[in-house]
């Protein structure tokens, strides 16, 4: 069979050493002759699995002393429910810095429990720049930001350093790129993009903030809880979690966030390279605050788009039919996905200027 | 390799056929020539599997019209909130049925949304039975269950009818008996017993209930909103549904839920007939209220434990040491477990007696 170049959005590609450890694991689980999803959460072979995914995170990404991982459920969408339950202080307030659809669903929840003040936004033009100047945050107790912005194609080179404690919703962009992980009070990620598969979400958590909330926190939603139970305060989502392990050791055995923030930007220099370059297309955000984890482009001109999409169908490309609310294409190009990849839609958009 | 006979109390043992083929669905899926974890879940490939999975929910279990499924995530113990959030009404106030420790967990979450009034427990006794005597329910908003304890061994064989909406957490013996849905108004199951692997929640709830609530629902936890989105509102753990939908068809296949309830019948009628009559083993539990689905069993002499793990680790049996809140022994015999394995776990009880 060929290959298929897989630009999903997320879930997403992830490496085929990982499709295929997990695969056989599914059948027999560490010569148990017993499947990896029929055995307890509570054994020793799973507990070593949890232990060590938790372990890879803080080795892969660097990890100061001080903080905890975990491994949760509910994806980034429960995230925004967690983390304003527990980062409330006394202002009973989070700072957002709107971004994108993401953003917007996370400043819903912190009002659920304080209030989430919007302290800056690019809704303007339909998010397609990251905003640099922000409302004061001094009566905050935390500032929300959003890494990347899936939808949107736009990322943010640069955190900001305002005084007041950060949280950052990672879910596209964590294990892209190095990231100082002591900037940070939270990042948390959904696994689906360049974690793991569906199902689960990590967390990394200073510990100085567990257990100072100022407001009453649902035991499921305090981070604290599930610190002080090793992540494993109920049934783990088991194989999702397996799943990022291997991933994280493939990260590693291939020379860690070094040798994937290369390989990163060489993929994000080739394909915005062809954008700029091709007469017949163009990048839909502003290029100081492009993505390089999902790039996305429309042509100039549309009716040429049914060639086009004739074009990268036969280059067995997959996945790249941009977002309803932005239209054209966005091509995803996570960890997993090889350079190859790139250059056949590289390829296929060249084909289309040369028809 | 030699069988294992798996009585894991959960994450559990299911069927050969579903390990085969989420194996294989891992590696290349629908011959997309992707793995089922890479694809988008808004693809065409998966929507189907979720609506699979959703209505082989109804038919094997014979769901009236007038109810929605969902597969979310989080497990029971985020259902005690969700639940919760979902049922209070005017009296905001819930009544539950303490059958055991997740009971009590239930309680706490109703105690943070409004009010969990304990209608009765058995506490008194190690909850080794089920109470039969209740406070009145009638200053409740609705009534919450446990159908089966899988920490004690007890299970509820009728279900309360009090004039008020009855709640029920379903987790370890749903699909394992015929259940007339209709009583219900909303049943709830972390999958990872009878139906799927860890990592997603069943909630089959009467649409009637939906967008009822006297709180404000934040909007992970808002059933009515999972509902409206076709239980695709934030990325699903798509392997964990997929293994679930499998698991279904093995099921509907078989003969559904009458072959199941009398396969279950069987083995459960099998081993305690033996914890009866075997002179060293006692059961734990009130006879009328044991459980079908996790037989809790003690040594009458505790001095000869050690021959009868012995016994039984010698015969290939595995996960039968009992919750240390009980102690002795747990034989969890979902759906999955063969007749065979109850067979030899009889066979090592008999054993321990001639020797």
């Amino acid at each position: 069979m060929s290959k298929v170049h897989n630009f999903s959005a997320g879930p997403c590609i992830l490496p085929q050493e990982v499709f295929k450890e997990a695969s056989e694991a599914i059948l027999n689980f560490n010569d148990l002759n017993l499947s990896l999803i029929e055995i307890s959460h509570r054994s020793k072979d799973f507990v070593v699995v949890m232990e060590e995914a938790r372990t890879l995170v803080k080795e892969v990404l660097g990890v100061p002393e001080g903080y905890t991982v975990l491994f949760l459920q509910g994806g980034a969408s429960l995230g925004f429910l967690k983390v304003a339950y527990n980062m409330m202080r006394a202002n009973k307030r989070g700072g957002y810095i709107v971004t994108g659809a993401w953003a917007k669903k996370a400043v819903k929840e912190a009002n659920f429990v304080g209030e989430g003040k919007v302290v800056a936004t690019s809704e303007d033009r339909n998010f397609n720049y990251i905003p640099k100047n922000y409302k004061s945050v001094s009566d905050c107790d935390y500032l929300h930001i959003t890494s990347n912005n899936t939808i949107f194609g736009t990322q943010l080179h640069e955190f900001p350093d305002v005084g007041v404690p950060i949280v950052c919703d990672m879910s596209s962009d964590i294990f892209s790129r190095k990231v100082d992980v002591s900037k940070f009070d939270i990042i948390y990620a959904g696994a689906q993009k360049n974690l793991g598969p569906a199902g689960t979400t990590l967390y990394i958590v200073k510990d100085d903030v567990l257990g100072k909330s100022s407001v009453g926190i649902p035991t499921m939603l305090d981070l604290n809880i599930h610190a002080s139970k090793d992540s494993m305060f109920n049934t783990p989502p088991v194989f999702a979690v397996y799943a990022s392990m291997l991933n994280l050791r493939w990260l590693k055995a291939n020379g860690g966030m070094n040798w994937i923030e290369a390989r990163n930007n060489e993929k994000a220099d080739l394909l915005y390279a062809e954008i700029d370059r091709n007469p017949l297309f163009e990048g839909t955000c502003d290029k100081k605050d492009r993505s390089k984890m999902n790039v996305t482009f429309v042509l100039k001109d549309e009716s040429v788009g049914a060639k086009f999409d004739e074009i990268w169908n036969a280059s067995n490309i997959s996945g790249i039919k941009g977002h309803r609310s932005v239209g054209g294409y966005r091509a995803s190009i996570y960890n997993a996905l090889s350079i190859e990849s790139v250059q056949a839609l590289v390829g296929a958009m060249k084909e289309l200027e040369s028809n």
